[in-house]
């Protein structure tokens, strides 16, 4: 099976109002609720394409069981959350209905006390025996020292199981350095991460700082690979309108997929950016139009080459 | 036992922000939960009193969990809470810490069946067999008739309960016409249930129109009450600074605990705006600071006259 690891998983709530006003009451049309959270975004699109996947990271509270209540309903997810005592966020995302736009509020998380964290890091090892690959997803709840996931990557290299790394700032930072196979920024994630704003060079720069492979995620201009075997580009064929939050994380599902089945490079990085654009159309995170998928696979370009041998 | 009636319990969540900006991501510094709705603000104030009260209303689904959950820890409050299938509401109030204004997002709450409004009924009425009196508090959910109050309030008088009505719009106005014994109207909710915007003479049509009193809320101005034994005017000392959410449900509060003591209405006029005035001080709903209460019980000044026997 495939793991992801959620350190802060969400009870993603949606809400739609016909206009935001600061400091006005507002009668909320429409509330939707799912689970969130990166990690549990990309099992979706991984369950979704035909793979086993487990999830793990952490749930409590009264949240934290409506998350795990939508999971059991999702086929193809195994759920191995472990339980803490404070309660799973919440992320609140505010549609106005007259602009589009989205206001987003999102609760810190839970404080995760040392035991927890000591409990999850054997439990994530034993989960390890049986993984095809893992993937580390999003922010670190409070409490969590901000060194996790090197300490996760080192046990996952020492279990000789593939590990992507997709998370921002300091834990990204400190993530790099303990050698992950693949890391997907962003443009904003890679910058911060290597203070240049120029993909190519800060891409470089990442693989230099300990990263293997760095997939960027340039949004409309698609995914940019530095990888061992070579570098290549891969762009969707036109601009996706729509939802963009999810699309990472289905790039995330993407790369694991074609790192499991062995893929060629070229196809893996079709495949995620194709899995990306056609998730940028789907209403929510995690989720993606299968005929757009299929539409969009045999129309990406990538352009590049593998290294000399 | 007093008995307060919630058909639309909620949830109620405050996420105090650095800044609220539309379309942008917020994190939330700190979250607040606790129960809401206006019947168990009353509750929790009439029990603050040293009052015997029970709720009843809806609950549903892990939110009405937490409310539940939260409940038992009020003391003196008994929870009489009929389940049903779909969750309670939750409500954000969404504070800017830099100005101190409030957001408020309020879901709808859940649809209630005609099988669960049936089955809440019957509650109600074994319910109203040990009620010394009963507070009928805010709006109706989904699904739940219009004329719900209506009906409520005819078995309340069909046991011999007095009953107070605090609502709004349409469910408010086909209450009155079934002759509760108090409505505790603010200025908005009068004006719209009489089309008058004169304190006055609304409350006397609001009268008219079948409450054999009327209590309105009148904020800084405080109280005005038009009742068959002469009417009343209770001003509290000064102006209150802070957050007048709830001060409503302690002035109902104040005059439920006055009518069940039988206490001359000058003295409950003087104890509801005592209550209310000092929860527009305390920092949520249905609590109250009680130096506050106590200091300004004895500088609430109540003019006005009994009417010729």
């Amino acid at each position: 099976m495939i793991l992801t690891v959620t350190l802060n998983t969400a009870l993603d709530i949606t809400y739609r109002v016909p206009a935001l006003r600061p400091h006005a009451t507002h009668r909320v049309s429409e509330v939707t609720e799912r689970p969130g959270g990166k990690g549990l975004n990309v099992a979706r699109v991984l369950a979704a394409l035909g793979h086993e996947v487990t999830v793990t990271g952490f749930t409590g509270g009264a949240t934290g069981r409506v998350v795990q209540d939508q999971l059991t309903t999702t086929p193809g997810v195994v759920d191995a959350l472990i339980p803490v005592s404070g309660p799973t966020r919440r992320t609140i995302a505010v549609v106005d209905e007259q602009t589009g736009d989205t206001t987003q509020l999102n609760e810190p998380g839970p404080t995760i006390t040392s035991a927890e964290w000591s409990a999850f890091q054997t439990a994530y090892e034993d989960l390890l025996a049986s993984a095809s690959a893992v993937a580390l997803c999003g922010s670190l709840p409070p409490g969590v020292p901000v060194g996790a996931y090197a300490a996760l990557i080192r046990s996952a290299k020492a279990a000789d199981v593939p590990v992507l790394l997709d998370t921002a700032g300091e834990a990204l930072r400190r993530g790099v350095a303990a050698r992950p196979d693949v890391i997907k920024p962003n443009a904003d994630e890679l910058a911060e991460l290597t203070g240049s704003h120029e993909p190519l060079r800060a891409t470089q720069d990442a693989r230099r700082r300990g990263a293997r492979t760095v997939v960027a995620s340039l949004g409309a201009e698609g995914l940019l690979a530095v990888t061992p075997e070579g570098r290549w580009r891969a762009t969707p064929p036109n601009h996706a309108h729509g939802n963009p939050t999810g699309a990472g994380d289905s790039a995330v599902a993407g790369l694991l997929s074609g790192l499991v089945e062995r893929l060629p490079w070229p196809d893996r990085l079709a495949r995620a950016a194709a899995l990306s654009a056609a998730s940028v159309v789907a209403p929510v995170a995690g989720e993606f139009d299968q005929g757009v998928y299929e539409e969009l696979l045999g129309r990406v370009t990538v352009t590049g080459e593998a290294s000399a041998a």
